[in-house]
């Protein structure tokens, strides 16, 4: 990859001397600052803005290790056979045409693939934006020269798929100062060079403190995965096609399939990557976690608010009680410190409304006093800064705040209101302190949210204890495994799932009413009676269920009516009656993208409604297992709700584990459903589950 | 109202000299544009300024018909009294220090308040920043005159009831200059004049097209609704204090306590106000239905998206998506006019990807003939425009386009990205031209589905027929209301539910065993049997129901099981077990600002945690209880949910009117219960109910 970000001589196919065309703006971008050799390649120039111009590539004189290509489609494929005779091993090539426009395009993209392949040569691209590293000044890219002058050089790096969309980004957020970059990579189709490798190059890069992704696709989620999971740097990612009409308009855009995007958070989530949903989300995210990518203090995330408006201090109360970062309680020590600033009638609280304050006291002695007093605050683990930029003087000594927040550990994130051009100094100013300034509670919140998550991931980077055994399979599951097909009805499914240490409820297949009621001595009442039926999953709405059985004769009569609905095929089945408890779902599914991904959610008739299912691509830690279940919304349910027995989380966590090492183990698996699974007396209990197995395998 | 917005003359009482006090930048303020006159009022100057100072009120020459005073809290009260001596019936108190410090300032806002009764004057305040008229240029307040430089007149007005935000969220607002501003309240502590005038106001006021409202507090639920739904301009409120955390702070900042968040959202829906979450957010989606208050094209919200980056094309989908807006699917004609521009490898769709156009047939050609082609398309409602600022081309003749989209009657809307400069260039014009601009897809598309939800609201206007019997009470109903206190057991609750229309499940009281199989013939089983203890309000976790009961021996053994864990006070209940079906829940509860609210939301055991439950203030018509039934989220479950029978919306409708006519005829009932109410056959039929009188009435 060193080639294509530090490369010693660059041949530029496609160079042109007509300012209108991307081939012109490539080489007056490589001019500003790639101190390399430069070698434009046109048979139609002598040379091109004063430099010697070849007709071409085998003409190119050394040094050069990287050839840019932005000629037609059509044209490409000659090229790069070029460049590997010639012994040029990293191409890139910004032209389009390709997997993106159809079937011609796309026989293309695969030759060229074969041809890397073949030669050892990497392809970056095609139908890509190319490189910008704005710390070093090096453009390789067809974006209009005249946009560079605001490039501001910083610690933030991003890949970014599309490629119009990289272009016009930049110059956004350029112009406006707010964030200062390192590298921008625009991978367009992926047809060699991955964002896989990429962000593996950014997160070895020492000029790179966080890296921003915008994907449409991934192309090899397991490995994204494992790379994301050991990066000790921030990571920000923006997925595209999560909407069926966002998932079309992915298909023809770098015609590339979106995957599930439960699936999709699920594996971000258990790798420690913040998702974003839009553009500003994205960078907002980068520049904050740059700042923070570490803070010390608690992961409990309790924000201290510094206002000049009570109207404004509620708002902020009602984002973090949103995101679940309650306002700091303050201490008594910091509490009487505010007393002092305060005027008689008004008690100091959080958030801090300072307007009486600095009315009584001035705006300085206000901020100053209130700003010590909640950073010295054992309680605080944040503080959060309402400013204003002109007019009046509601503002604090920040590079002052910012050493006193930093001896203590705690990070300051400030939202800004105020005159525009007093509002982008006080930005810029700010920026270059390292303390992120945002226009929008709202926007400020999530942010600060995204650095205790990080927080509290990082905390529990440490190995701990797994409680549960080791995973063995019973020889009963493991003949079925090997000797059954397609849809397994649920006596047999949990004979698989109780062979592989997951609890399922006691029960039987009865012959007939006789042997019912031997059952139910042997198990003992109330008895469950359902109807099995080949190949049928959902029994509720047919009345195959029958429970509260608790005499000889209702055992008896229920058996009667039953098997005469199931047919000859069907079987009965008794199982002991479970103390009514909260339904949860659990389960695995393979994911083209992640491999077989364990699912748990809310069970029961709203489960397929409310869609409160997470997911972890397996092989699942017990600590991945116990934060999976933690991130389910209805959660609440979990801990003793209604006054229930809580949840034993650690075993409901084994469960989790189990089923993915099920689906590692037996590739034939193509699906499980556990539905329900109850929580009994705090133990989660396999009620009814089917286990789907490949129909060919 | 009048004599605050238009006065002829004005005192101001507290006027000062020194350039650091709020009484001179007032001073200053009015002199900057207010036409009357203006009469300064404080005994230690002569003049200020050149005006001659008054040392009390009564000195003051006419006419003066407004007063506005800037004295210390305690020095208020005499001036207010010399403001009633003088004949001024308009007093606007800017100071602070009463009922948001605590004891002595709610006495003496208290004793300000009755003084107004008494001597029929008017009190706008205290502790408030007053108004700014933008377009007639009056500024009446503190606020420092050195901001009102930028001020932009414009169309929407605005009621603040934070004082100091009021301020600072102006001057940013103005500073930024997307929105034109016709009149902002800062109505402080709301002593006497509150928003309900203040908006009646408004609504009423020519240069007004939209109102946004930042309350903390609503004084009168009931009046404030009445206001809205006969406003024929759109209105957006942010409340603040919604969360436990935010509530707090609203307590100590106005003195005053916060509704329950889902009542207020439930009223603001039920008459058609936009609910914003932030402060941009408000002041986007007001300059936003500012624009567009009607809009002609169909309330589907059918959008087009025409962008230069696929990507950004993607997550504009993904974002429609979530709001419920799917994006357009373009009609053949459409489709036919984009190919011509497009390159022969790319197939046109929406989101409309220009660039490949772009770089084929240039960029005027390409934005031209793309939005031709989508403003003629039946089946678009809305264009979403991604428009870049700088740097390439990629932009449009808006002024053109505003006009062929007004003749089509569609709302254009404008996500940029761009070079600071230009990008606030194109902004100010658009502006100009009344389309709105965003810098984010998320809050463009919040704002798009804000047009359409008011289009939706509009268009519901002409009253539907309302199938709903009248509204009669059975005499046992009766009886039962005047008779009974406390919490009445479910039994006696379906007979007040049933004497007033609402299906409830057919059941009775058995006497014993016998009495049970009497009742097993009468009802026909499956039979539920219940063990009532009176004051128990949920039975499901204390074992005391038993389903399938369909023999006689299983109702003998159950009775007696029942009985003996109830104790002599308890009743044993049998009722028909309904066929399972989605559970639904449906109440009544007191409200200390809507009143009587209707309660509709999912039922059993997910209830609590979900809470997915929505409000309205009683009476309901016909059609705002079936707007209730659309607003759940989980909506999904009632329209069929895995092939089981759609809900009769109608008849779910009728039984939310008669539980507001109940609550609205009996004062004596607190809340009811309806949980669950089993939808049957798609008929919904209350299972278990509990009525709650007032213990003393």
């Amino acid at each position: 990859m060193n080639a294509f970000f530090n490369p010693k001589g660059i041949a530029l196919v496609g160079a042109s001397a007509n300012p209108a065309k991307g081939g012109y703006a490539i080489l007056k971008n490589l001019m500003i600052g790639f101190k390399g050799g430069i070698y434009p390649v046109n048979p139609r120039y002598g040379e091109i803005e004063g430099i010697p111009c070849y007709s071409s590539v085998p003409d190119v004189p050394d040094p050069v290790d990287l050839a840019i290509i932005f000629v037609p489609g059509k044209k490409v494929l000659p090229v790069v056979r070029d460049c590997a005779e010639r012994g040029i091993r990293a191409v890139m090539i910004e032209s389009g045409g390709f997997a993106e426009s159809g079937f011609e395009g796309k026989a293309m993209q695969k030759e060229m693939d074969r041809i890397a392949g073949e030669k050892g040569i990497r392809i970056w691209g095609p139908n890509c934006m190319g490189l910008v590293d704005a710390v070093n000044r090096r453009i390789f890219s067809f974006v209009s020269p005249a946009i560079w002058e605001h490039l501001i050089p910083g610690n933030v790096s991003l890949i970014v798929q599309s490629g119009m969309l990289s272009g016009a980004f930049l110059i956004d957020r350029m112009s406006h100062g707010f964030m200062g970059i390192s590298k921008v990579c625009s991978v367009g189709n992926k047809a060699d060079v991955d964002e896989c490798e990429l962000l593996d190059y950014l997160i070895r890069d020492p000029e790179t403190h966080a890296v921003g992704l915008y994907l449409e696709t991934i192309s090899d989620g397991r490995n994204f995965m494992e790379i994301c999971r050991n990066s000790s740097k921030p990571l920000v990612l923006l997925k595209g096609g999560k909407s069926p009409g966002g998932a079309a308009a992915a298909m023809s855009h770098t015609a590339s399939m979106a995957g599930d995007s439960a699936v999709i958070s699920g594996a971000l989530a258990q790798v420690g990557v913040t998702e974003a949903d839009d553009f500003d989300h994205l960078t907002d995210l980068c520049r904050t976690l740059a700042s923070y990518s570490y803070v010390e203090s608690s992961p409990k995330g309790r924000v201290a608010v510094l206002t000049y408006s009570g109207g404004a201090g509620i708002v902020s109360a009602d984002f973090l009680h949103g995101k679940g970062l309650e306002p700091a309680c303050l201490s008594p020590a910091a509490l009487a410190s505010l007393k002092e600033i305060y005027p008689d009638w008004m008690q100091p609280s959080n958030p801090v409304d300072l307007w009486p304050a600095v009315e009584k006291s001035g705006a300085a002695k206000a901020y100053d006093t209130a700003f010590r007093a909640i950073c010295a605050d054992p309680g605080v683990d944040a503080l959060f800064l309402h400013v204003f930029a002109g007019g009046f003087n509601l503002n604090i000594d920040l590079s002052e705040a910012q050493k006193l927040a930093g001896a203590a550990g705690k990070p300051v994130f400030c939202w800004l209101m105020g005159d525009s051009g007093e509002a982008k100094a006080f930005q810029m100013k700010t920026q270059a302190l390292g303390i992120p300034v945002y226009r929008e509670i709202r926007r400020a919140v999530e942010c600060i949210h995204a650095v205790f998550e990080r927080k509290r991931f990082m905390g529990s980077g440490a190995p701990r204890e797994i409680i549960c055994d080791s995973f063995r399979v019973s020889e009963r599951a493991n003949e079925l495994l090997a000797g059954e097909k397609g849809v397994l009805d649920e006596y047999l499914s949990k004979i698989i799932l109780s062979g592989c240490s997951i609890p399922t409820v006691t029960e039987r297949i009865i012959s007939d009413g006789e042997d019912g009621i031997r059952a139910l001595s042997e198990i003992g009442g109330p008895l469950v009676m359902k109807g099995l039926i080949p190949g049928q999953i959902h029994k509720s709405e047919s009345e195959l269920i029958r429970m509260w059985l608790i005499s000889e004769a209702a055992i008896k009569e229920h058996h009667k009516d039953i098997r005469s609905k199931i047919g000859d095929t069907g079987k009965v089945l008794v199982q002991k009656q479970i103390k009514s408890g909260v339904e949860l779902i659990a389960g695995l599914i393979r994911d083209p993208q992640f491999g077989p991904c364990v699912m748990f959610g809310l069970g029961g008739i709203l489960a397929e409604v409310m869609k409160d299912r997470v997911f972890a691509s397996a092989p699942l830690t017990h600590d991945e297992a116990l934060d999976l279940i933690g991130r389910l919304r209805t959660r609440q349910m979990l801990d003793g709700f209604r006054g229930s027995v809580p949840l034993d989380r650690n075993e409901m966590a084994c469960i989790l584990v189990n089923l993915g090492r099920l689906g590692l183990a037996f590739p034939q698996i193509r699906e499980i459903d556990i539905n329900p699974l109850i929580i009994s007396e705090g133990k989660p209990v396999a009620v009814d589950a089917t286990v789907i197995l490949e129909p060919q395998f």
